[in-house]
């Protein structure tokens, strides 16, 4: 039994902005309290479960050439170049009948590029539970157990227990608002939906079949032309990607299919989703602050600071704080924002001007 | 008679780090809320009252080349080149020599190249008054009524009227405690020395005379060599400043001196000291923000906003503020500095730090 991983990369969020960008998205920063970029970290954390002949990385066409600079041990046809965005389910059709061309029966484990994980070994032995549960042809997910009634995820409620360590899933819920969150809180039967799943291929691709027939009819002309040629493939997945609604597997498969199970997995996620979270997660020194070493500051305290900007061979940089509190300055070659981490959500309505004033290049 | 105007351009102040650096100090930038650098505004203040080939910046020989660039209508001769910094007495002195050597009766207006004065044609006024006093063979000076007990300025005392608009100055007195300058407040009798002296230049030597005999002797020195050769000359300069203490002309001949003429000077007077008074001084926009064009805000006011980032070209760049209230932010291509405004004197801290950590390319 091979098991394969995906990872998915073609995030393009702007709640990193101005450290992430169109062509710098946040899976390829170094946000996480580890070394390197967010992508390169969701790569290492599956070397244990899957050879890395069997890793496959979906991006965005525009992300291909930095993605695959992050990750040179891959091979050139590890990644997918997405021609266009069209949410997750077109790209994991893709990958999955890619990898079911050849081993209809492999294992896939589907994982986001722009997680951290805390626990490795936990994570591991959730993800050998998930793989046991798919190889008899159920779609597993990894439930993360909710701290708080957040509103920004989707929530999969379990019922009864399948086998150790894994339940079957009631439902797949979307974002609730507080008051719904707060129930499922209380209720201690839902986990949040991290989006990652593990299923065998064939499962996925007879569930796109059901659910999502044109996407599925798609999928089999590429399977069609790849049997001709490159050529014609590359074609085909151009016409696929024009054509499909923009569809995440969630809304398309998973809300509508009834044998799914769950494996609560309790690995110290974070979906790192604002530079408050990185912050929380980052090595704090006494006071709280997270600076890079060349910072300088006085009586400062509870700061993030971030300097992304290209480094000048003989000229050395510095960021400097006096009597600054709680604030993130992150700063690149050519911008800089500073807000204070209680507002960082708000990044976005800088996004929005610039967008507005039409100065993309800043986007 | 000629008025000679002297610029001083020897300042290397810290308190406008990152934004002034060894390399390029306070009069070089353009802090005032008039286009263009301190020193620009104060050669340019000067043009209805004498001529350009009569004007001559003194500067450190170091900040010869970049002094030169921002005055490209003075002549080469019209900057001298302070082979070491010390203080106001040898550097004047220097000056005062040279346009002595052909035309001893010149009048001399010494002023420092980073202030910034709001009333040009009171300026001019005063500077009038000053130039007929002097014409007697009086060392005038322009007091700048004083609007808070300040204790960072030296005060002039004035005594008696001399004529319209001029009085005797009873005593020069150095930068007073708190309760000395609410008393000096309280009296109205004394007035800031902003380092502003109009006199002939006979007048000045004959004082360096009685009250600096070895430095006139320097000063003669420097007229015997540059009698023989231009090399005698730079050589018997450089012998002077390497030689002769560090001493300003307040203390050196002002302090010393018994026949001084104050002319009190309403005209809108800054020494520009700090980041602050750039902001209280600076075109404000509704919110009390002072940015630059390219910047970006939300919910953010009272804030001052540098960006000396050399430009890249084809390539444009912002800063972006949210929440943030009452702050400096001051960009340089290398160094960035967050301070409140309330704290900006504060940024003396990070100079020392740097300077203790070694690390002099950011000073």
């Amino acid at each position: 039994m091979n098991v394969h991983a995906l990872i998915l990369a073609g995030g393009s969020g702007t709640r990193f902005w101005p450290a992430s960008r169109r062509l710098r998205p946040k899976q390829l920063l170094a946000l996480g309290p580890t070394e390197g970029s967010l992508i390169e970290a969701a790569v290492g954390r599956l070397s244990a479960i899957c050879r890395p002949e069997h890793v496959v990385v979906a991006t965005g066409k525009h992300l291909l050439a930095a993605t695959q600079r992050l990750l040179p041990h891959l091979a050139e046809d590890a990644f997918l170049g997405e021609p266009y965005a069209k949410n997750t389910a077109p790209c994991i059709g893709w990958a999955v009948e890619r990898i079911a061309r050849r081993d209809p029966s492999a294992i896939v484990i589907v994982v986001p590029s722009d997680q951290y994980i805390a626990d490795q070994s936990a994570y591991e032995g959730a993800l050998r539970l998930a793989i046991e549960a798919a190889a008899q042809g159920v779609i597993t997910t990894l439930g993360i157990k909710p701290d708080r009634p957040e509103t920004g995820y989707g929530y999969i409620e379990v019922g009864q227990a399948l086998n150790h360590g894994v339940f079957q899933a009631k439902r797949f819920v979307e974002k609730p608002n507080l008051e719904t969150a707060k129930s499922y809180l209380a209720a201690g039967t839902f986990y949040w939906n991290a989006g990652m799943f593990i299923f065998r291929a064939d499962t996925m691709l007879a569930e796109f079949e059901r659910s999502m027939p044109e996407l599925y009819a798609g999928l089999m002309a590429i399977r069609a032309a790849a049997a001709q040629s490159p050529a014609l493939e590359e074609q085909a997945v151009e016409a696929l990607f024009a054509s499909t609604a923009s569809v995440s597997v969630d809304y398309g498969i998973m809300e509508k299919c009834d044998k799914i199970a769950v494996v609560p997995a309790d690995v110290g996620w974070s979906d790192l989703g604002s530079f408050q979270v990185a912050w929380e997660l980052a090595a704090q020194d006494a006071a709280g602050n997270v600076l890079p070493d060349h910072a300088v500051q006085v009586d400062s305290a509870g700061n993030l600071v971030l300097d992304l900007r290209d480094p000048v061979p003989g000229r050395p940089q510095t960021i400097a704080l006096v009597g600054i509190h709680n604030m993130c300055v992150i700063q690149t070659s050519d911008a800089l924002l500073v807000i204070p981490r209680e507002r960082c959500q708000d990044v976005r309505e800088i996004v929005e001007r610039l967008k507005a004033d039409g100065r993309h290049e800043l986007l």
